[in-house]
């Protein structure tokens, strides 16, 4: 963004919780609900992170035209500078196949107001993405994108893809690329990343590289792994009590956060067993808005939407007192 | 289209060969050679092709914008018509992985000239496509799309989803699915497929339905088993071989198209193991255009560039003698 | 074996259909059940079958103890002997994750009466299974097994290790490999082994390599292919009607052979689906013996087991037919 | 064991570090080495193990005849016994396919001297193995056992299943279950697991169940889970290492405990990507014997060995100095 005549410095990456996200939608039309994501946005930064990524997993990106993908990151931008909150920088989901549609899009997500890009490798050609295919395409991107780049190591999304530690430290190497998220839930992993690339902890600043958690489901163990922050999908609907754990354990309370990753362990298993119907359900029952993905992802029955509210009761009251 | 006020008839599909086309790009610059693309078009339904299927695995879609796939099929269409093969349509590769977006896709590819579209499953979230995921999936976009719809079974690119024959008979009864195209290589499904449709066989009409086999590796096995042809990456590089055996089957002289198909079977193995790049590089030595794929995808060596030139000389020589 | 002071020559594989034959235990106790075994290997025999196969997954090979295999292996040559089969071989599943067991296994399966051996790659050990680790695993076993090997591609059973046909083609020059079991389905790797390794076929013994079709689903088509014979667990149900569509084959009534696949592809289906279970079900509903897997194997309900018998009805008058 | 007519209590779990033991075998024969496997068990203990597990993935299992399998933990436990170790007891993997085989193999291993046994889920029938067919196997199991049952939780070995916490916090009521191996690595569920079964933990016996950590690479955040222990493949290398980042953890002495896994888990990949052939590589480049695996699996060249002993130099630094 150019303000005066001067271009807005990129705003850092600081240590903490990110959120993926959801995208809500008109649950008769399908259409995309910008007033719920402006909402939703501004929601989770007042409850303190310290980061938001659009077009993830939960983002639903791969149902999102291209139009509506742009639309729903400047409308993120827009509503948390609104708000007030100009040092909670979006990040955003820009992978393509291709090395050359990928920088088309990480340059449209510049335009769109963000400000990092989040990238899975790419696996329609699984046979074909060996690490040399892998390296290539990550530094390419890298060269040419407007937005440094963030690798996202998530097997499950891309037909088993799973990055080992010596080709990550390989790939942080590039000036542009700038921190990985294991969604893989490989904690020894992280801990090598971190310590190769001598990323953000809650400790000090390093080298500015950050190691993101993926999941809630291991907030704590991430910062005892010398991690960065999570961006973590419970966090659309338990932001509070992910940050409450990291800055326990920032503020040296490792018994508390031990404690309290307990239950949010068990509150986020029950999101992560229904998934983006279930988040989306939880959403709806405790904050008022929230919906259904579009299809051909399910929409919840009442007895599973019950389901999803009982089970994760105990961490919402938590999350409630926060 | 429209003529003289007439909507132009849907042209319908022939029993024989198909051709899920390659895209060719420029070697420096990587953008899209239209040229070459009509020119392929029109040596492929010259070479005796019934069909040809733009945005396919072969043809890269992934790698391609919105703009540059309807380029392609309007550039496609246009050199079929030019040269008139106005009875050659075109299948366009529409698959995304929501039904909205599909849908979209679906109504694109009709204004570009397409007739009919390619889908296979949705598999982002792969743990949600179970067989209602799947259903909802196929008969939504079909209610919706103004191309008739044809399946797509191709577990290696969808995550390992593969579709058995009581599912692909059940979306065989929407009056908007035409056909299935197996990949998989599975001929004892596609004779189950075949039967239950009474679908298009070297002998007969039947009832329409295209039971179509996914590569000329097994070409003779699928009018044997009372397939309606064949769409084949191969046939990119050895049309009038492929049709050449289909033609034997259906004219009776089954010994002399099994002979055949073992030179076929042998020569197109070649092309399959060197994928995409190989399959460019074979139509280079042989045709004079051809070049690579889009990165990340990699380019042969000079070596491999003679190996898969040496490893389809026998079929070459069947092929240029036709 | 020795009679008379004169080693018994080996029967030689012919072509034609073979079947891995279930194991039948008494339905209290779950003990192996001889005389169920021996009743069955004779009916089989009967039926036209030209070979069985011992210890193959539809055996329940890995849920039984050395000796109950042994046991087995022994009863079923017996029974064939008592019957006056001599002329039909037992083929004996006896893969190890290692050549050092695997061997030992060939020589027990030897003493038992096996006359050859079917081997699954080893895969416990996946990540350490490239083609030099199975190239070595199947020549070092060769070298040192009294009983020829014949190659079992089985991926679904196997982590999904699918080995190719320039493996296999490379694999059986090797004097003691002899054939290939081809559970993958896919026809043109079978036709290019065929080719390559010039195997027995309805026309001709050629180099005496056989080139197996592992499901009766495909019986027509790896006759067309080239191949030399099916093993096939539903000819464990269907033996007249896999023999049938063969010989039709062979006396060069192709059309005919095609429509007995068409019906053969369709009831076979059935068995595949309910697999192990469902295969043992419909030998109890149309034979009289058959009971059930070892656990953790399930048992069908009444329904499953009435709708299996409903659903091969058609193929199974025209088993009785024959 | 029965001594003096009392039969022998068993020795109970205590929190700690466990080792799957690996199997060494002389390099010409590939016999088995006891005297190897003895002295190995013993510097284990004098390290600091709190117990040893014969018949893991690392120690070959599947390579290894019945009576190898037992004659190794026989001397093991002997080896142990005779050194004064006591209080050290052996675990043995004792895991087939079928239910009664695998019971038959816990009795053999009790016999042994084996005083639990740990189980991966059966999985050659991969496509049965479904919640119901895992939980009637593991109690059925568990009932018949003389040794109470660990689950091993091990996708990468057995074709992918990956027991969820909800499944395996259901077979801990089992009162013959009383632990879960996570080499998953997943530490959401480890914690989970942890806290509903009231596990073992460096602060307290709890229930007496036992949450396993699976590798090195996360002995820290196990302790950190609340987990009870670790059984690492690494700690055939790196006892004293492992030991001692356990027990600083115990002595709340977090901050060091963290510092020096870093350096652990650095190390404990160099081990994990040269898998068993370069853990034994790197035992006989440190403590002087070691050998190869039996075959299909490789022996490294002389570069590779090298390289693992180079790649290992910091971390046993540390260790000697233990």
């Amino acid at each position: 963004g150019v303000a005066n005549g001067q271009p807005k410095p990129r705003t850092p990456l600081r240590p903490g919780i990110y959120s993926p996200t959801m995208t809500f939608f008109d649950p008769e039309t399908e259409d995309v609900d910008l007033a719920s994501i402006r909402r939703h946005a501004v929601r989770l930064a007042e409850a303190g992170l310290v980061g938001l990524v659009t077009m993830g997993s939960n983002g639903e990106a791969v149902h999102l035209s291209r139009e509506e993908k742009m639309a729903i990151t400047r409308a993120t931008r827009e509503a948390l500078d609104e708000a007030g909150y100009h040092d909670v920088p979006v990040i955003v989901g820009a992978s393509e196949h291709g090395i050359r549609l990928t920088i088309e899009l990480c340059k449209e997500s510049a335009a769109a107001g963000g400000e990092y890009v989040l990238l899975v490798p790419p696996s329609y050609y699984r046979y074909a993405m060996d690490e040399a295919a892998l390296y290539e395409y990550f530094t390419k991107v890298a060269d040419e994108s407007p937005l440094p780049v963030i690798l996202y190591n998530y097997p499950g999304a891309v037909a088993g893809i799973d990055m080992d530690s010596d080709l990550i430290i390989k790939l942080a190497k590039h000036p542009n690329i700038v921190g990985t998220k294991f969604t893989c839930g490989n904690t020894g992993k992280l801990t090598r990343v971190a310590l190769a690339t001598n990323a953000v902890t809650t400790k000090g600043e390093g080298s500015g590289y950050m190691a993101f958690g993926g999941m809630a489901d291991f907030t704590m163990q991430t910062a005892a792994s010398g991690g960065s922050g999570i961006i973590a999908g419970g966090a659309n609907v338990l932001p509070k009590t992910c940050v409450k754990v990291w800055n326990l354990w920032a503020e040296g309370k490792y018994d508390e956060a031990i404690a309290l990753q307990k239950i949010l362990s068990k509150g986020d298993w029950v999101l992560t067993k229904a998934a983006i119907p279930g988040t989306k359900s939880a959403i709806q029952s405790y904050y008022g808005y929230g919906g259904y993905p579009r299809r051909p992802l399910k929409r919840l029955s009442k007895e599973q939407v019950n389901a999803v509210a009982e089970g994760i009761k105990d961490v919402m009251e938590v999350e409630i007192s926060l």
